[in-house]
């Protein structure tokens, strides 16, 4: 391969096909990871992308060029820990790496452009990150980090889509008051019951909502003291799911519920939306491409999953026809030193990737399909 | 009045009746109060108690001396700001200043017994601080500090008892885990919407059991994150009536509610205990002869209120027997810079002390019952 960092930072190897005009297939994932995390979420997918191009030329007889190009991607920046804004690498892939995202500062004080100039590049080459227009397909291999697959004795699954999320901040205003001298009833104004009631709800419209996670991570007092009746309470709520239609009348649902909960208490409910990022589905052809491969290769039907936590796929999906393939992750841990994966799952995950370069390369109908033309190129 | 600082800093003013063992009536409250506070909780009684003894000087005929000692106490350390444990001045008037007491330390390192030092004090006196065997009644003005009486309208309150307390703090302990990838269900483990089911029934069990108060007055999570499933949720647990039973059942009820609502979600909880302080009950006798002069005085009958607050009363009653008279708080409200009082109710308040103090001063049968002797002294 020939490899460059491009200007966002992403690590770029391409294995180039003959013709000026080859298709290109994307595979890749993200390079950085969380503090304190553990060693596959991202790089897994991009060791597996460098694997893969290994094999396919290991397996490709001397005359049997591959009919496309293809790109491996290690984005840079994925997580968003150090400008509270994920996907840096990603955005730069489909030109949307934007001036205000540039502008950004980390907790020093460095913008994102600056700290592209410290790294040695140059934020105005920024148009040389963005994908080339021949790319047809982006894969991503990566770790599920979560319970799923682990759960149900699966080591693959294929991804349908990324959920679509909303984050928001809620809080509960009533008043503070002596936890003895205040009696139950009318006069009390406890915030933090009020809230509590609402997350009670949160749990139980979700258990019954299939395919809707929805979650209160945070919840906290300003005013509460053991003896103290909680005049505030400030909780966080992040709702996703594959459809956004379902997620939107969850939201509503949660907000309506918390304006009725606090009224029962004389507690007003205050919220600021801090997310709303709609679903994206992966591409189904690409996806229906990977699951046969993947079956063909493991002989099982790999189990279909919404991916909960967002992806670089999430991003280049919106320029280029996306699929992602899970591996199982022991435990469901991620962002964690314990985060694991199985060596067979890795094998799997191998065999299904190289079933579809194989596919792709001697089946020129289905290259034909995936790219809309016909190909260039010397098939058997 | 004889005035002296006693070797617990109590402040005390003595208006002696002749005869060696003449009874003698405590009348008091406390001097000291927490930080940005109101002017009032504490310090009214005090200055009552000396109003009163004014009063009674002046509507008292040369020739008609008090039939008993009239001592007004103004309490130090009653919030227990300072060393985290209150009541040290009513403490040290029934002789229960102990060692382990006067060995606490404040934030500085300074113990109890060092302070009283630095101030001029002498510890080893403590003794001389001890309440004389004459002590008959124990009075204590107090504002109320809750909206039970502003609510309902009344003027004065006429405290049966300080309710018991148990403080106990909760921790939840499930598993974090990713908002995302989690899926609703038995593989979730959250720790704060185990907790906050436990908050809601805190309310609900109190909401229904007259008498009973409970609060939730913090709930945090260690783990927390708007995208981080909860593994963990520390609460604080107050709960208060004037019947232990009830008190002790309630409890009980939370603890094992609490368990269930954990064990729902595979998640563990472990409490402790933090407090555990009986109900004390107001003298009857003395209570039924102070609301019988408050309604001669003001023509109302007072509301009967039990105290969610602890008091010096609910120290000096293990010793000496004790009445409180509650007046209303505008607002409910105490510990603020709001705080207030209504002039009106102060004098509804030292009517009614006063006319406390002339039926004892003029009726020799009513003295002799709270005694428990024939006084001496000049009846008219």
């Amino acid at each position: 391969m020939q490899v460059r960092v491009d200007p966002a930072g992403n690590l770029r190897g391409v294995l180039t096909a003959p013709g000026r005009h080859a298709p290109r297939l994307l595979i890749g994932s993200h390079l950085d990871t969380v503090g304190n995390a553990g060693a596959f979420d991202g790089v897994l997918g991009v060791v597996l992308g460098v694997a893969l191009v290994e094999e396919i030329a290991a397996t490709s007889s001397a005359n049997q060029q591959l009919p496309f190009t293809i790109e491996v991607i290690g984005f840079s920046e994925e997580e968003g820990v150090r400008f509270a804004k994920p996907f840096l690498g990603s955005l730069a892939l489909i030109g949307e790496l934007d001036e205000a995202t540039l502008a950004r500062t980390d907790p020093d004080g460095v913008s994102v452009a600056e700290s592209i100039r410290q790294f040695g590049l140059d934020p105005a080459e920024l148009p040389a990150a963005v994908v080339d227009l021949a790319a047809f397909g982006y894969l991503e291999f990566h770790i599920e980090q979560g319970p799923v697959l682990v759960s149900e004795g699966h080591s693959l699954g294929m991804v349908d889509g990324v959920a679509g999320q909303t984050r928001m901040q809620l809080v509960f205003t009533g008043q503070a008051g002596h936890a003895g001298a205040m009696p139950m009833g009318p006069l009390r104004r406890d915030a933090l019951a009020a809230a509590a009631q609402w997350v009670v709800e949160v749990e139980r419209y979700a258990n019954h909502c299939p395919g809707l996670v929805a979650t209160v991570g945070r919840l906290e007092t300003r005013t509460g003291a053991s003896n103290v009746i909680a005049g505030d309470a400030t909780a966080t709520l992040d709702v996703r799911h594959a459809r956004d239609a379902v997620r939107h009348a969850a939201v509503q649902h949660y907000l309506d519920y918390a304006h009725a909960a606090g009224a029962a208490r004389g507690v007003s409910v205050a919220h600021t939306s801090l997310l709303d990022q709609d679903a994206v589905p992966m591409d189904a052809s690409l996806t229906a491409l990977l699951a046969d491969a993947a079956f063909r290769a493991t002989g099982r039907t790999a189990r279909v999953i919404t991916s909960g936590a967002g992806h670089d796929a999430m991003i280049v999906a919106r320029r280029v026809p996306s699929a992602m393939l899970f591996l199982r992750s022991p435990g469901g841990l991620s962002h964690h030193p314990d985060e694991n994966v199985l060596p067979q799952d890795v094998e799997a995950a191998l065999a299904a990737g190289l079933e579809f370069l194989r596919s792709l390369r001697d089946d020129k109908t289905m290259l034909a399909r995936m790219i809309g033309r016909e190909p260039e190129g010397n098939y058997a």
